[in-house]
């Protein structure tokens, strides 16, 4: 066959050369350091040639037959297999020292994780949900009993919360847990169809135990929800224990190794020291004690949601790795016809579906950074107590996790129709990569819900403002645009356009404000007026949102003075051309709220233009400098050596199908059919 | 199991016991007569029960294991057995009357088809493809020997025009055809790996003959590309013939039935009277004769853009009626907080992402049937060998398959995450619709690529208006903008609003032009100009695209005088929503180019508000007007009796992995490696 002699396709050669600055020195500032980095390659994000001879150069875990080709059924008995040859790796990893939990999770669950075990695994969320339940939720004789159980892998365990009718809104969860003083046991029910437990991950076939989340009831009273540890199946035979109605909920647009479960319950007896009971407690007479704060709880939650921001960037830096390298290999029509065939980068339609979408990644990145390193602040100071700075990151990570997850779907399905055709094959892999970040649209709390609870913050902030107040600094902005403090005339320089870009979230949030009021006062119950306000409540909160995102994206590059002067250009580039972009996209609230005029409009488009030019020669060194592996991006568009067409083909001859020249169905259906029609 | 005892769910049955019109009204409206709902219940987009009793009910067509269940392999051979089936059924129909090519065509191609076949089917581009290109490029005596082997089926065909490196720009395609006059016969050769056909429906494992678009060289010189009919594989063995490379490309992102497939020349030899002479010929010395006008093979691609606007406003239909009936039943936090869990159609966050689908169904069917009638009008204005429209109609076609493909994609998804998790199985259909209408993205001219092409007819006839000349119909709105001729003042009206979508439109060509001329005396050259701005361009022809979608909707709804009043107001509500969502999407264009000032903004957004909240009662009965049955719906979401839980329930209950307590892999992995960590 035509297989390539060349090493590296002459294109991306030409690309790497003209490219204007060190593409290993953006690796060592997304890293932080050369011991990050090599940290990062030992155990992190990305493998090491050390963890790649234990992982991507052992046979056992080599797709022959890609997943894709296989049945729902063979991609589980798959995952499975691979789950425990990895786990028993993780588990050699951290005998001599090279691994911990947190590598246990990572390698799991991120980015890392869906390059060798594809498309999620039955195994995650014992990692990611049962261990650090018991943890956050178990007394200390629990964890004594549980944890090393857990650890050990002896069990595997999953936490079951969603049901198939309750989703979000989890006071309305159905299964219930009814104390029995006489046996000193609860009995769990499924009161209802709609009470089944439906969605977690490994439930279905995997997992011998749960942590189940159902309606308390003692002494006749309903106590709300709390979590309770379930066997589910037999330790030996692994067969569902009576009364436990369990299997798997089928097939899904992506995650399809994940093994999510349903589960019901039939007067299912579990004894008292099974609910976990670090927070709330059920006596052995059945008098409940109620745990002192709720707000501990919130924890986990907020945990999730800001990792969540984190790996979602990751997502992004994949999807841009591979359509940039495989827009600068590509080449369709003419610019001008005397010459050949254009690299489809050097389209300027091309570059204003790749480069935003470049510089989104250092954009939410910067933004997880930022509120990664304030979660750990606020868990410290929870910890001494102070609850205070909870309801604003509760409120920032709210509406980040909902923005970014949203951005990052719509950017990486941008990212894969400019792939054209080829995007829309399972080998450039930039479906997958879409399925699993549209998932986190929905999952950890519903963008939409999400972001009016940052709203109802706003909403409460802004009223604060307006009294003269002083406010938390993620919203202190406000303070002076509640205050009528008159904004400067616009300048186009990146800070007039943060204050520009916070103008529109106060202005968003005021006009909110104000239209609730007047429906109130025209006699619409603070509820309905609520409800009736809550597209623009919502769109203040995604405002307020990139305010903050682009605010922080500016002061970082801004306040950057540790890379070299031709980064440092490039870096500033990106960030002009986001905070441009999303001026653009959203012109009329920069017209309506910040003091932008018509007339400066068209001078913004050409600053657009400017800067997807200037970015064009260097875009294949910036995301060569996310340093992502072959192995993780796993896209024929997208590797190193740029061999598109090659791998395309390759990907193609792994078919089943295409191991006969005549399938079965020929004789047995197709040549009678057309014989019988002679 | 929790088998549900009533009917038709509760919630939904009140929703249409308040509906305010009568949705089989709307049936009609939407058909156009009683005989017309008739034929398309018997042999249309709908199955009658005479169809029913064909193919639904067909043992041998459904599935005990659902497609999405089994491996590549599996789905392919299926699709075979079911598609020998309803080709022997469609034939049967024929013979009886029934049925006709267009029945043909519809019921593999469209909505229906994907209700039988699911996920596409090898055998239609026999129909859609291979069939119309004989009929439209082989000459009278091609065709005498080709057409009855193909109508009969005695031969199964494809088209292989897309190659793997090749795909908008036809004239960059490889594949070579060189005649040798010594033996009266062209010879194929794939001279690249680029140059290999990749893409081609059923080329894989089916088609035994193709048409193949080849580079043409006669007498040392390339002729440009032309259509060849090629025999592939052997009509007795199915083995592929000697020199030919074929196989199919692998999994996708949907549409996994269809057998994509790769072909590649090795000096394959075929007679001389394989090229479809109907316009070029070769004549037996190897002289070329050119075609007279390549106008006439603007008409197929035409005809299929036209009607896959038409396809694509069906599959909103369908998505919109599964996300509105769920939003109905689907129950999730309290709007109140003494009363029960509200609808979550009752949220206007969810109203705001259903209802504007809803009402783009419509502007989308309106602005097909326009067009369909002007694609006939001018096809017979061609025959009689008038060319004059061809421009306008071309120019109209490719930003409205560009618009529709891209809001409709667009929309689904939003629809599917209005869905929430559930929304995320399979189970739901959405992922498969989406699947579908996101590939009309970039098949048939990608999306961009068409934009700029009416972006080009735009700037011309814009010319064309300044220097005061006439202009054709569709675009003749730009005559008075170009003039100058001031606009009047907003007044809120939906033909304001029409009128300020044009001028909209006007105000951006007008922009992209003199900022292309702006670069020209600048000194670039026109095509560096056009691609500079080419960001302006394509969004002026999305700009003119939704004036033209926009006016024919707002018009079609006021001259509408054959409906009930209560009908009437829901239409022009759904319109009225439609208008005003797209003009604030667009604030910013309608600040700068049309009379809207800042201050009507917040009028807009109430009027937005207040249509929501109209068409909210009548949601579910005017989903339940576009009369899908259950069977094509094919979602666990969507059904008309609301059987939600039931049914995920029961589609989980199919998976294979549901047959057994026990999975195999726990006694082959699992078990053996939690017991080692005892």
């Amino acid at each position: 066959m035509y297989r390539n002699r060349i090493t590296v396709n002459e294109d991306l050669l030409r690309e790497r050369q003209k490219c204007t600055f060190d593409s290993k020195e953006l690796t060592l500032w997304l890293d932080g350091s050369s011991e990050k980095i090599a940290t990062r390659h030992e155990l992190g994000n990305e493998f090491s040639l050390f963890v790649e001879d234990n992982f991507l150069n052992d046979p056992l875990l080599q797709d022959t037959v890609p997943a894709k080709y296989k049945s729902h059924k063979e991609i589980y008995e798959d995952a499975i297999r691979k789950g425990c040859i990895v786990l028993e790796k993780l588990e050699y990893l951290q005998s001599i020292g090279k691994s911990d939990m947190r590598t246990y999770m990572q390698s799991l669950g991120g980015m890392l994780g869906s390059a060798i075990l594809k498309d999620g695994n039955p195994i995650t969320l014992h990692f990611v949900m049962f261990i650090p339940a018991l943890l956050g939720q178990a007394t200390p004789e629990q964890q004594a009993f549980w944890l090393s159980r857990a650890w050990s892998c002896s069990i595997i365990g999953t936490y079951a919360q969603t049901e198939l009718g309750h989703g979000t809104f989890i006071r309305g969860l159905e299964t219930t847990a009814t104390y029995d003083p006489k046996t000193k046991e609860f009995v769990l029910n499924s009161p209802t169809l709609t009470s089944y437990k439906w969605w977690p991950g490994g439930l279905g076939h995997t997992a011998n135990y749960a942590i189940v989340v159902a309606q308390l009831y003692s002494q006749g009273e309903c106590k709300g929800i709390h979590p309770f540890i379930v066997q589910l199946r037999d330790e030996e035979t692994h067969e569902p224990l009576p009364g436990i109605k369990i299997g798997e909920i089928g097939t899904k647009l992506g995650m399809n190794a994940t093994n999510n479960g349903f589960l019901g319950f039939e007067n299912v007896r579990i004894p008292r020291n099974h609910m976990l009971m670090k927070n709330s407690q059920i006596l052995e007479d059945g008098t409940y004690i109620k745990a002192t704060s709720d707000k501990l709880t919130y924890g986990t939650m907020m945990f999730v949601r800001v990792v969540l921001v984190q790996d979602i960037a990751s997502y992004i830096s994949k999807a841009v790795t591979i359509a940039v390298r495989y827009s600068a290999i590509r080449r369709q029509s003419q610019i001008k016809s005397d010459e050949p065939e254009s690299q489809i980068i050097d389209y300027m339609t091309q570059q204003y579906k790749l480069f935003p979408n470049l510089a989104m990644y250092f954009a939410i990145t910067t933004a997880a950074n930022w509120i990664w390193n304030m979660y750990n602040n606020v868990t410290a100071e929870l910890h001494q107590g102070e609850l205070e700075r909870l309801p604003e990151l509760h409120a920032l990570a709210c509406c980040l996790k909902a923005t970014a997850s949203a951005d990052g779907a719509k950017g990486i399905e941008e990212l894969r129709l400019s792939c054209g055709g080829h995007g829309y094959m399972d080998s450039s892999n930039l479906p997958a990569t879409y399925g699993l970040v549209t998932a986190s649209c929905t999952y950890e709390g519903e963008n939409t819900v999400l972001l009016l609870q940052t709203a109802r913050y706003l909403m409460k902030v802004w009223r604060q403002a307006v009294r003269g107040n002083p406010l938390p600094p993620t919203v202190e902005y406000l303070s002076n645009l509640a205050r009528g403090t008159e904004q400067e005339p616009w300048d186009d320089s990146l800070m007039c356009i943060v204050k520009a870009h916070q103008a529109v979230a106060a202005g968003k949030i005021h006009l909110a404000t104000q239209n609730m009021d007047r429906k109130i006062k025209k006699g619409r119950s603070p509820e309905d007026a609520w409800n009736e306000t809550s597209i623009e409540l919502m769109q203040a909160a995604e405002s307020h949102c990139r305010a903050f995102i682009v605010m922080r994206y500016v002061t970082a590059i801004n306040e950057l003075t540790t890379v070299s002067k031709e980064l440092h250009i490039v870096l500033k580039q990106l960030c002009t051309l986001y905070c441009v972009y999303w001026v653009l996209q959203r012109t009329g609230d920069f017209l309506r709220f910040s003091t932008l005029k018509k007339e400066n409009v068209s001078a913004l488009q050409s600053r657009l233009e400017e800067m997807l030019i200037a970015i064009r020669p260097n875009a294949v060194g910036i995301v060569d400098g996310f340093d992502i592996r072959d192995e993780v991006l796993g896209s024929a568009l997208g590797a190193y050596d740029g061999n598109v067409y090659q791998r395309l083909y390759d990907e193609a001859m792994k078919s089943p199908l295409n191991q006969d020249k005549v399938n079965e169905s020929f004789h047995k259906y197709l040549k009678p059919f057309l014989k019988s029609r002679l």
